[in-house]
């Protein structure tokens, strides 16, 4: 607990109050030179937690998120920064993608990511992989390899097979704790839910780009696709606006194509970042439907949820690092 | 060349001037009973089609607009109207979609198609089929039978297996015309593109839908999903502003959340239809990219496209029933 209190009020009041540039107007809000946003699903409940696995998913989203402040800080492309975040937390079994995944109805794993460049409104998504270790690493391919957005199923793994990258046994996606989760919504229980991954940030050339990754829903039927690998429902990025990475119930995110909503919402309607956030997060969502991270072109982030808790970092250039899980 | 000769004139002009209600204010347009357009891809070259292959395009259009037109006449909804005109361009091996399904790159027809409902935000969606006659119909089931929205491949096959739809061998979608395409394209020659197919109605009830089905684009990647599937890419429909569907280049329609960029300009700009359909294919998207339809809660249709042409028609309750393919 010790960590998420300590980090929590700074983090309110950063989100309240945008510093005053040096010998500038109070009004003005400086420019980041960059800005970092993360999270790791929106659900959570209170108490669901023990004190030592807050401190683990708490440890886990601090390096990647120091991964990603890393590559930005040392003048790195958002979307190295994007893919770097993710990548780590696809590694870590904590999280609902990559190594952590779900199961679906039968028992399987298969793998959501999309990844979009907020300079070109280029973008790559996979959706159904079950061998790709890194499915936001494939993601990138696809939009730097092929004139398509969005590849699904065996297509995304037989050209998963002609770009190298690694694979694993489906195994490798096999954890207790998921299919003990399977077995219990199979029993008509709640999924807990979340835990899918995302990140968004803006990078010291002023270029914004969105990622998210995910093993989608507990006890999805077969082939189902969320609202992750979908570019404008669970990802978008657009240097005139800002880039989202969504998490939560996805056929809603979808309905409401969510990431595109607010990325609209900031470039048309003169409402900031954390505004637009909010707007659809607490007033077109519904309650429980789970949350979003935001950062503008200026490094403005808004990371809102209307589930109790989302585990989710945000850093910048002005020396801003922190972590947090509940309001 | 006939028919279309004779039909477009009055369609244009039907376009521009909204008849004034008996007896009303000439500035107040009348809301139709029921409204419904219907579009068989866009692209189509001036000169690229014979007489007799014109003639054909256009009786297959007459019958699924006839067919829809009966539907919404007699007070059916705006998603069986929406179907039976899909299932019709389905069973039609002239448009790609169905049985004219084109092929991907390893010589395989791959089918998708969305269906929403305007009144609830429901929809259904599927990706990636190779053996269900009707993909529309398929579409309606994911929304009506489970919580998803989305299915892609081998789970979607096994979902159409559960509801028993009709299937057919994989040949069934083998066309000569499509497969002489295919070399051509593998030859780097220009795809000659277009053929999807949608519809957009509104019912009497007052309730708007939307859907769309395609084989994708020819020589496309196994697994690619195009904007088709994508609800707020290539389909939408809100009760509050309007549905829509597209055709084109579908990459392009999903960085742009086309569809629902159409819907959410005239829920809050108060743009007409044909005025958010014209912004965004005119302004937004890139010449040559393609086009929509579309129809809002008062029963305008828009028809509105940024290529040589565009396969499509339009009736009404008040009389209307027009074909056209070019401007």
């Amino acid at each position: 607990m010790n960590r998420a209190i300590r980090f929590l009020p700074i983090f309110l009041l950063c989100l309240a109050c945008a510093p005053a540039p040096p010998g500038g107007e109070a009004a003005e809000v400086a420019r980041m030179d960059w800005a970092l946003a993360i999270h790791g699903g929106a659900g959570v409940p209170l108490g669901s937690l023990t004190e030592t696995e807050q401190e683990a998913y708490l440890e886990s989203l601090e390096r990647a998120l120091s991964a990603g402040a890393e590559t930005l800080e040392a003048g790195g492309s958002s979307l190295d920064a994007v893919e770097a975040v993710i990548r780590l937390l696809e590694e870590d079994e904590l999280f609902n993608a990559g190594r952590g995944a779900v199961f679906t109805s039968d028992g399987r794993n298969e793998l959501d990511a999309s990844i979009m460049d907020g300079a070109t409104l280029d973008g790559g998504a996979v959706t159904g992989v079950t061998t790709v270790k890194s499915p936001i690493g494939l993601a990138r391919l696809v939009m730097e390899q092929t004139d398509h957005v969005l590849l699904a199923g065996e297509g995304a793994e037989s050209f998963a097979g002609t770009q190298g990258v690694e694979r694993v046994d489906p195994g490798y996606f096999f954890t207790q704790k998921r299919w003990d989760t399977l077995q219990r919504v199979l029993g008509a229980e709640e999924s807990q839910g979340g835990g899918t991954v995302g990140a968004v940030a803006l990078d010291r050339a002023g270029n914004l780009a969105a990622g998210t990754s995910t093993g989608g829903l507990t006890g999805k039927l077969p082939g189902r696709v969320g609202d992750t690998p979908i570019l404008g429902a669970g990802t978008y990025a657009d240097n005139r606006s800002c880039a989202v990475s969504c998490t939560g119930h996805g056929e809603e995110f979808i309905r409401r194509s969510v990431a595109f909503r607010v990325a609209t919402l900031v470039r048309e309607t003169g409402l900031s970042v954390g505004e637009a956030a909010r707007k659809v997060v607490q007033d077109e969502l519904r309650q429980g439907d789970g949350g979003l991270i935001a950062v503008g072109a200026d490094g403005d982030v808004a990371m809102v949820f209307n589930t109790p808790g989302m585990f989710r970092g945000a850093a910048d250039s002005a020396g801003r690092f922190e972590l947090g899980i509940w309001d």
